[in-house]
């Protein structure tokens, strides 16, 4: 039933480093975490097998919500008829907005941590966001965050009747990768366990080609150290 | 492929009478409409069915997003073990936060409509809350729809990088059930395929009981016409 002592955190778990970090930061911070994952039609279905084995590790709730984004579209991630860009150089991968943008996803994120939070009584919700996403990521930027928080009082029992206060927080927002990577270790965070890559091998070895791949390694260089999880062939810097 | 001059307008249809309404007004008002229906896990499979009568009857792009709030829990719409309330009095209805509240839901729809609005190229989300809904749930009055809009320009490639405005209609936000009913008669609606009934017996046919027949039996009573749909033995009044 948890501690009535500790205060809630919703965290958003992708599976990915920056989710990790987050959920193993909000332990730190004394948060009762209850993870929440989208299995929002990802290609990768590796994603949420990580995220699960994160969940386990840190021994907090998980629960999974299915949304068929697909439906809606318009993105690499969901959409099997458009490729996910390789060997891009960091100006290539900082202009505009990727083909990996699936619309809208954090606005879907948040308003299903909403509805949680307000099911569980949570005040709090954690999401990876940072600095590497703002480039690309319009809803990964502070002034979304801030509204979200807004809307979230008007939206809610809790926020419109009593005057509850609900929180975004977004511990990596001002992180580099690398400073990322150096929180997750000094958090004891399982990054051995987390995956990033938009185009894993058949036996999930990341691709070390596409952008997300390409980021992780350059934090983990900057950091001066070596990510601990398996590369396809020739996929390792 | 839709006409080019028209602007698109997603609309949130459950199958109701309030958002048919809805579509009805959006297609009379000159928008190219995409209906986007939610299938929550809602206890009421019927629901799914009559708005692919309503969009089919409309001759209007329909699209359903599975998403399984019932794993968020909370409400008795999609949670068996929560009882829905019958036989209420006016004064109970309207009083405090139902238990048919689906916690977040009106966030969660206008977050999945702002996402097919930006793969869709749409600058308009039509939602059919109303004065009826004010009372009990929090995420149907105007202060939040307006802090939807404010999200939205923050949240989307379009709204940040672009300056593209979002705008949230409410065509019957200040109308009684009545209003509506005579609207939707005006529009020539296809009144006799929506669905209110929390309830239904086997076939399908409204109990004439639940909160959302009884306003809906009211609403036709007070606007001096006939519900065209079937209810239940001893359900009609």
């Amino acid at each position: 039933m948890g501690d009535p002592l500790k205060p809630k955190a919703i965290v958003l778990l992708s599976g990915g480093l920056d989710s990790t970090t987050c959920a193993a930061w909000a332990l730190r911070e004394g948060y009762e975490v209850v993870a929440l994952s989208l299995d929002y039609g990802q290609r990768q279905r590796i994603e949420l097998e990580r995220a699960r084995a994160v969940a386990t590790r840190l021994g907090v709730e998980h629960r999974v919500v299915k949304v068929d984004l697909a439906v809606l579209g318009g993105s690499a991630l969901t959409d099997p008829a458009l490729d996910v860009p390789k060997d891009r150089d960091e100006e290539a991968i900082g202009a505009g907005v990727p083909v990996t943008y699936v619309p809208a996803r954090n606005t879907i994120l948040l308003s299903l941590a909403l509805g949680l939070a307000e099911v569980v009584d949570a005040r709090h919700l954690v999401i990876g966001v940072n600095r590497l996403d703002y480039s690309g990521y319009p809803d990964c930027r502070a002034p979304f965050l801030r509204a979200f928080e807004e809307l979230a009082q008007v939206a809610t029992r809790a926020g419109a009747e009593e005057g509850v206060r609900f929180e975004v927080l977004a511990p990596l927002l001002d992180l580099s990768k690398a400073d990322i990577v150096r929180l997750a270790r000094s958090l004891e965070a399982p990054i051995e366990l987390t995956h990033s890559c938009y185009d894993p091998d058949p036996e999930g070895r990341s691709c070390g080609r596409c952008d997300a791949c390409r980021l992780r390694l350059r934090g983990f260089a900057e950091a001066g150290c070596e990510d601990p999880i398996p590369y396809a062939e020739g996929g390792a810097p």
